[in-house]
Order: structure tokens, then sequence, then C-alpha cells
């Protein structure tokens, strides 16, 4: 076999993109035996697998002509209408996506290039850097915490002027951190202001463990008629990964942009999903999401009690409102990577900080997710985290 | 409500994403009445409806955990197999695409950039030129017909040293060209001398009208030790385009980087799609391609038949050896996009050729697809299109 030189026929672009150092280590994760904190994975008995069975079926055999076909690029039209409805916007501000991580990727596409600034979180979301990344653009970050970014540091790096802000207000990924109301009307002032957008990504908006939601940012700059902010969420979270359907919600005039940006990258999000996620949620949608708030809840506080529990006191973890994570801060100087390695010896994972940190940081930060395992293994594997975390405090 | 200027906003690649023109086109031929022979809608007569049904129902019940669950970036290990076992290859070799669309996409990111020359047929695949387009190359062209691109003038252009070609050899998108065998075989010698890589989209290699299919330039590099051939082949074309499901086939080496590339786009493609295919493709795929390329050959036979009844002297067509496709050639002067308004009115549509041409030209070209109507369609399509015709050939 003839040899090529691979990297010389790359084009310049291809050096941004990297495998996800996170992703090779949930590799190591996947051995048998392991109880892993470390995927986001949802957890699996919440999916409706039955209802899903009946209805696939069903849209086949009746309308297979449609779910089979090519579709429009805007998405399902009754799907579309059903978001449309939900979030009380129009129809034509609604673009179903392959995922939220297309949406993330078209947004790139659209509004970043090389050295642009974009301002994110950090930590952020590791799929926002990875697809963002790949258009070359500046990143300027703001620390953020339980309580969202420290909008002092944000009101001095928005004089940067980002492309955009990056935000996840609720439940944040990796840090678990909840905006309070204050904070983002606060925020939206500051962005109102210098007329800079938003993209706000919701994927955990309906996972609070309260009696309510926070509005959104997006909700309140619609109040306050402003049209600078995206929004992003999934279908992800609530029903089921695996069938990839999102949707950005934005300005018709950011959407057609994005909508032409689709066109090119998957023609449509296949059509079967779209439909088939429309009929489950016609289906007792509000009874499922209280069932799935119950079931996180529960997770969530079965994790914290063997957390506090097993935890050493040099250890500090957030107390999540909502979502899937607790965001952990070992001691300065210890390494989260080193704990990593201990704990897979005693067969448990998570996910070591530093990739979450777009400009890097954060060594000794790590994210737990209480989402995919039951309250029997999130005991045990807290138990033998705090045995490897012993382990490394204690000098041999 | 307060207004954003949002061309300010968008980034400098914004302005290379455009609403392709034939989209817009294709939304006037959905008017009831009309006989559309404009989108290459695979024919919904042979989507397999009812074991799609049945396979969906069992998947979802037996194995919904893994279906509705988040999965490798790669694919769905079993169809990435299936792949490599059809096509013999490696399965390291096979990345699961969300459809073809989206592996060119994945080209354009890892193998384009600003400037970069990338050599198309005139004319092409008109997602390629969209999907290309969005990275900003310097597109380079050879002349294409009934036997692929014309060789002396690729000579000319390889000097140029694209990144890539991207060439269309069975059955060609829009012209339905075929490349013999003998021509395969020239191509290729020239590209090897160079190291040049070729990325071949063979997305009709199964809908062939003859005995066989004559060798894809990927077999043939293979065959002689070049790894510098990329495949792409998907089963829109075979079983159902709604379902997103395709395919590259790529020394691993530049598979690795596609894959890391997906990740940032997509995460996956969804996974209850890829199995369903799967198992679709195990029940009596030999006997229902069988059956795909009967209906496609007894469709283009109709629509030639037709067109040889109907169509005034001037006008040139092909005659497709396989595919969907027949590409007509107006007399000079006269303009395919005239035609598709005077059409319209006796309610037949199709796609005028020129947007097909990524550095323009071809006005007096267009497409018919014999795909998605009856050969009773077919026949009265062709009938308005000749009046339509001769209405513009002979002054009033």
């Amino acid at each position: 076999m003839k040899t090529l030189e691979w990297r010389a026929l790359f084009g310049q672009g291809a050096e941004r993109i990297q495998a996800s150092t996170i992703r090779e280590l949930l590799k190591l994760t996947q051995r048998p035996g392991i109880i892993s904190f470390a995927g986001g994975l949802p957890a699996p008995e919440l999916f409706p697998k039955a209802e899903a069975a009946e209805k696939a079926a069903e849209i086949l055999k009746e309308k297979g002509e449609v779910a089979l076909q090519y579709g429009p690029t805007e998405g399902y039209l009754p799907l579309r209408a059903f978001v449309a409805e939900w979030l009380g916007v129009e129809v034509e501000e609604v673009l179903i996506t392959t995922g939220s991580q297309q949406a993330l990727d078209l947004l790139g596409k659209v509004f970043l290039d090389e050295g642009a600034p974009v301002l994110l979180e950090a930590p952020s979301y590791l799929g926002a850097i990875q697809a963002f990344r790949a258009y070359g653009p500046r990143f300027l970050t703001v620390p953020t915490g339980e309580e969202g970014p420290d909008l002092e540091a944000l009101a001095e790096v928005l004089k940067e002027g980002p492309r955009f802000l990056y935000l996840i207000p609720s439940f944040q990924n990796p840090s678990g951190g909840l905006m309070p109301l204050w904070a983002r009307e606060r925020l939206l002032e500051m962005v109102m202001e210098k007329g800079l957008l938003v993209v706000e990504d919701d994927a955990y908006r309906e996972l609070y463990f309260g009696e309510s939601r926070v509005k959104s940012l997006f909700e309140l700059a619609r109040e306050a008629g402003y049209p600078g902010v995206i929004y992003l969420s999934s279908f992800s979270k609530i029903l089921a990964p695996g069938l990839r359907v999102a949707f950005a919600v934005a300005h018709p005039e950011a959407l057609l942009k994005l909508t032409q940006a689709k066109q090119g990258v998957d023609l449509h999000t296949p059509v079967l999903n779209q439909i088939l996620v429309l009929e489950l949620l016609k289906e007792g949608l509000l009874e499922h999401l209280s069932r799935v708030r119950r079931v996180y809840r529960d997770k969530a506080q079965a994790m914290l009690e063997a957390l506090e529990k097993e935890m050493p006191k040099e250890v500090a973890f957030t107390r999540p409102k909502g979502g899937m994570f607790v965001w952990m801060e070992l001691p300065q100087g210890l390494s989260a990577e080193a704990l990593f390695h201990k704990a897979l010896e005693e067969k448990v994972a998570f996910v070591p900080g530093g990739p979450f940190f777009a400009l890097g940081g954060g060594e000794n930060t790590l994210r737990l997710s209480y989402a995919t395992m039951d309250q029997a293994a999130i005991a045990e594997g807290v138990r033998r985290l705090g045995k490897a975390l012993r382990a490394l405090l204690t000098p041999a």
C-alpha cells in the first residue's frame, strides 16, 4: 500500500479539530464493574420504550411516505408548531436541529470566524468549546459558579465585544450552577446596553427540583422587547438523546441564516425521529416531566447524602437545584486527573474538570453525574470515590 | 421590539451561506396538480414501510436502552461491521454519517479552507457545492458528460493542485453520466501520479439498469494499493432518505479526523435509525435491491419513451444507464429558467441546470428526475413539458 501524508492534505482548520480528551477517558470508564459518574447519559429507565415502540410502528405504517422521505430543512411543521406553542413564539422562529450539538456548530458557522471573540463561562460545556473551536475564534471566559457567571468579571470582558455570549443559566454543564432571576436581569441589562447577542443553552430546562423554573434569559429578553437572545433546548434530557432531536429559537433573520447553514450540513433532521418525538410529547408530557424531575431529584439527593458522609472536609462540592451534575473542587495542588486514575482502580469514574475550561485551568476540579446510575450504585460509587480520595490525601 | 443589525453580527463566513435557488424553486413545484420531475425524491412506493414498522417496534422494545441512548460518534458498531463486510474493508475504515450531506460538510471542515482549490465536475451535485462553499474554497471545474469528466480538460486542471477531486462516477447528479471502466482507470492513473485525493460519491451505486456495477474508483484504487480515495454512499436511495443514514469509508488516518469533526457537529447519528437500517438490510437485501433497480429502470424507460415522442428535435437529452436523472440541453439562448416558469403554467416542474455549475453557465440545461412519479404521471408530465417547450420555441 502506498502511503499518503494525510496531515499535509488536511486544511488549516483541521489542526483545531481534536479528539476530546474526555472522550478518550470515557472509554476507560466502560470497563465492566465500574460505577460511572462520568458521562452525562440520561437515566435509561426514563426512556419511554414501550410508548416509542407503539408510536414508531404506527407512524411508519400510517405515514411512512412522510416519515421515510426527505423533509424540509426547518423541520417537520407540526413539531415546530408544537415547540412554538410550548414556548410562546412564532413557528417561523423555530428550527429543528439534529441534537443541540448541531445548533452549536451552526452558530459557529454563522457567527464565528478566525480570531472572532466569543464569550464562554469557565467552566462551560465541552461540546460547545469543541464546536466553536473548529471555527478558530478567540475564546474569552468569565468565571462561573453556583449562581452563574461572575457579573463584575463579565462587565470587564464584555468590553472586548464578543460575537456572542454562550451561557447555560440553568443547571449548568458542568458546574450545575443556577443563575437566580436577579442575576439574569442584571446580565440582560448589560447585554442590551451593548446590543450584544446571547446564545442561551437550556438543555436542562425541565429538570428543576424546586417548585418552578426560573425564567429564561430568552423570556426576559422578549418581555423587554430585545431580540438578541438565541434559545437552544433539546428533547435529549426529557425523552431520549439517541433520537437526536433538538431545537433553536431565534429572530427570523437569524433563523433563516441558521437554516441555510443547516441545509449544507445535513439537509434536515430525520423525519421519523421528529414525528416520533411529537407523538411522545402529545402523550401525557406533563406527567412524564414530573416523573423525570422526581427521578433526578432523588438521585441528586442520594449523591449528596453520600458525599456528605464520605468526602473529606478539604473537598468542596455543589448542591444542585436541578440538572444532572455535582461539581467538585479538590484542594489546590491535588490533580483531578491523578484522582481519576486512582478512582479507576477502585472501580469508580468521573470526568476531570480541566477540559471544560476553554483557556485552561481547573485541574483540581471534577464533574460527577448522578443521572445514569441507580441510587444504590450512587452510594457505593461515592464510597469508592471517598476511598480513592483518602488514599491520595494521606501520604503513604 | 428593538432591532438588531443581524448582518453586522454574522461572521465573514455567513456571506457564503445562501439559500439554494433551487430550494426556492422547489417550493413552487409543491402546488397541487403539478407533476414534479424536480426533486430527487426516491420512489415512496419502494419504502419498506411495513418492515420498518415491525423492526422499529421490535428494536425499541428489545433494546430501547441502546436505541434511545447516546451512541459512539463512529456509528453503531454492528452497522459499521455490516458496511465493512459489504464493501470488503475494515470496520475501522467506516464512519456512519447523518446522510451523505454530512460527509460533504465534514470533508469541507477537514480538507478545505479559504481559497483552497477543490475540483468539481461541471455540473455537479448542488449539495456538495453548497457544503464546500461554506468553507470558502476556490472552485475548479471540469466539464462532465454521459461518460463522466473530460479527461483532457482534467489533466490541465489537476496542475492547480486541488485539495481533492469531488466526483460522482456512477449515475451522476445531475447529469446522469456513467464513467466507463477505462475512464476510471485513466483518471486514477493521473491522480495517483500526483498523489491527489479523490472523494467518490457513490450514492446511486446500486441503481444500475444493466447486468452489474462498474467497479468504483475506490475499489480500483484499493487494487492498485492507493489509499487516496474517500468513498461515500448512503442508504437514502435504496432504503429511505428520511432516516438520514449514510457512510464514509476512508483510510484510518483520514477517518479519525473526520470522526473528530463529526463529534463537534452532531455527536453521533441517531442510534435508532442506525439499528433500523441494519435490521432492514439483514432482511432480504438482494431481493429488495433488484426490485429497486427494476422500478427505476421501468420509470427511466417510461420517461425516455415519452421524451422521444414529445421533445422537439432541437432538444438533446441523455439516456441514463442507472440512477434517477435525465439531463437535458435546450438550444443555446433558450433559458431553462424561462422554461421552468412556462412549464409551471402547464403544471409540470423540473430543475434548471444553472445552479449545478459551481462557476456559472449551463443556463440552457435542466434536470428531470423520473424517480418520484409513477409511469402514467411521467408520460403526462413529459407531454406537458413538450407543450411548454413548443410554446417557447414557436414565436407567438
